[in-house]
């Protein structure tokens, strides 16, 4: 058998051969409705009620770097991007379950702090840190977080609701976490380089990202937008499907046009971008467009309703109308400022296995 | 601050700092009616159900060690050691999440293989693998499996429900898996000799090993209860009190007995000792019953019932009486085949953080 790098079929690629060996377990399990494919697993405990969940792991320098992770955002972050995929299923987070293995450098202050940001932002959401399992570590510190949310039967979103013709609505803006991911990467070679060159580290950082705090802390700091899930329940909007922004909105469009069957063409002025990341890629001679389009970690909501349901959301300032949901055949398009239509199917974002 | 390194409170210390990190969490989820410190959290979905939820973290190098370990069956493995965790709260396993971090070197097939045996035993369980993440890792494979199972308030069992005077009932036999893994580390060190000195690793491992394929089975296989969990279920048997044997028999016992503020007497004599670990222990001039107190992964159920409820599980070859439940002031102790006793307080089982 010849050797296949998985780099060769992507993490979507191995996405699909892991739930081709998951599929014959679901037989036996008739109240499991939604498998591998959405934001979240969909289960029936009973006649009323529905179940999701969801699992997410973060690893030492894949997901994030401790020279410029404060150990309690990250804590945070770890409970918000769970947060944020049950929030996708238009749901609401109730418990979590929390593993991490843990190096022998690490001192008990520090799996404190790791914890504190934990248990802030499990406060704040208003869900129970259930249970989990702590190990040691030979190499760096891991986190899973599993979570369960809830929501009924008439309120879930799936990603493969959507029909042609509808509006592509947008939470919030993007790029933020991007930008603020490029700023701390900079500083950090900036240390590194002087700490090679035996100089001492005496740029005052701090002063120096403060006009770009809000950039760092989309990175550091994001929030799951349990907000508008809250607001489509008061007034009973379910949305015709929804995904939540961790890949890019390049991705996590095309993610909602292959389950839903359909196209989209989204507009590049319509695209809300974080005004400090447009400051930032000014600074740093970068794109913000791309950085919203492929940047990823934005933890936004992406979205689709039918046109005559757009006054229910009217009035929310923070929700914007991108483009519109077409046949699958006209494909997934950006149209450029210019009018110049591209095909998103170009422009891929984020993947574990491919650089 | 003083630097506090995570051995000087170990496992269990750091556990209670976690425990006491998550606990103002609980008040927001009223249906959360167990929180860390049992076998499995436990939520209230309905009025008739009970869910119980588990998480479990393997590690490369911690938990396992691939020079050993072929990856169907330590996909196996992750998957049964959560369903252990279900089975000591009297529960049936009903969904899992899966996370992998996957190390750049592993091909697709060996990502399949480990799959392949999660998917296996999660067949074998009547499971299903429902969602999961997948990531790259910059060091080794690391699994972390979340698991979702079910019972009626009738059935379910805590570690917390025991009282004295009761007795104490254990599946199988115990020490296997410790034997197993001996073996197989005594092998490794042959092997990686071998290598060392550039000479050909000529050694028939297969042909040496397979009188003692039982105890490797037992480490690289083991099978949770489940089978135990049908039988009282089907008898309308509950235990008073379960756990699991993931830490050793002397751990686990002390566990049930801090949890129901009790005592408890066992008898060296009447633990069932694996015969395969018997004669492992013989070869490598080693302890069995140290295997069988402290070396843990043996995955039987340790439970109690009161004396009156003996006849229902009388009949069944799998389930031997080790000891009775005592008084909290009689502590924990193991009488030796002398009649002396010993205080099981002061045999501890394994520690993540404490060598």
């Amino acid at each position: 058998m010849p050797y296949k790098a998985i780099s060769g079929i992507g993490e979507f690629g191995l996405i699909d051969k892991i739930s081709a060996l998951a599929e014959p377990t679901l037989h036996a399990v008739p109240e499991l409705l939604t498998g591998i494919g959405d934001d979240c697993a969909v289960f029936q405990p009973s006649a009323e009620l529905l179940q999701v969940s969801t699992t997410d792991m973060l690893a030492d320098q894949v997901h994030f770097d401790l020279l410029t992770t404060p150990l309690k955002h990250l804590g945070s972050k770890a409970i918000s991007v769970n947060v944020s995929d049950i929030c996708a299923m238009n749901a609401l987070p109730r418990y979590a379950l929390i593993s991490i293995a843990v190096p022998a450098s690490f001192s008990v202050a520090m799996v404190e702090e790791l914890y504190l940001g934990m248990s802030h932002a499990a406060k704040e959401y208003g869900l129970a840190i259930a249970g989990g399992d702590t190990s040691s570590s030979r190499s760096g510190l891991v986190i899973s977080v599993a979570m369960i949310g809830e929501v009924s039967r008439e309120q879930i979103t799936h990603r493969s609701g959507a029909a042609p013709g509808e509006l592509l609505c947008l939470t919030g803006s993007l790029g933020g976490a991007a930008a603020g991911l490029k700023l701390l990467m900079r500083e950090k070679e900036i240390m590194l380089n002087h700490i090679e060159n035996n100089e001492s580290y005496t740029r005052n950082v701090m002063a120096d990202l403060e006009e770009h705090s809000e950039a760092i802390q989309q990175h550091l700091l994001p929030l799951a937008r349990i907000d508008i899930v809250r607001f489509f329940h008061a007034r009973n909007i379910r949305p015709s499907s929804m995904i939540d922004i961790s890949d890019g909105l390049s991705s996590d469009l095309q993610h909602i046009c292959n389950r839903s069957n359909i196209g989209a063409l989204i507009h590049e002025g319509r695209i809300p971008i974080h005004s400090s990341a447009r400051r930032i890629a000014d600074e740093l001679q970068d794109d913000a467009l791309s950085w919203a389009l492929t940047g990823g970690e934005d933890y936004q909501l992406l979205f689709s309703i039918p046109k005559e349901a757009y006054p229910a959301i009217a009035d929310h300032k923070g929700i914007t109308v991108i483009g519109e949901t077409t046949d699958m055949e006209e494909g997934v398009q950006l149209s450029d400022i210019y009018g110049m239509k591209i095909d998103l199917s170009s422009i891929r974002g984020f993947d574990h296995f491919c650089s």
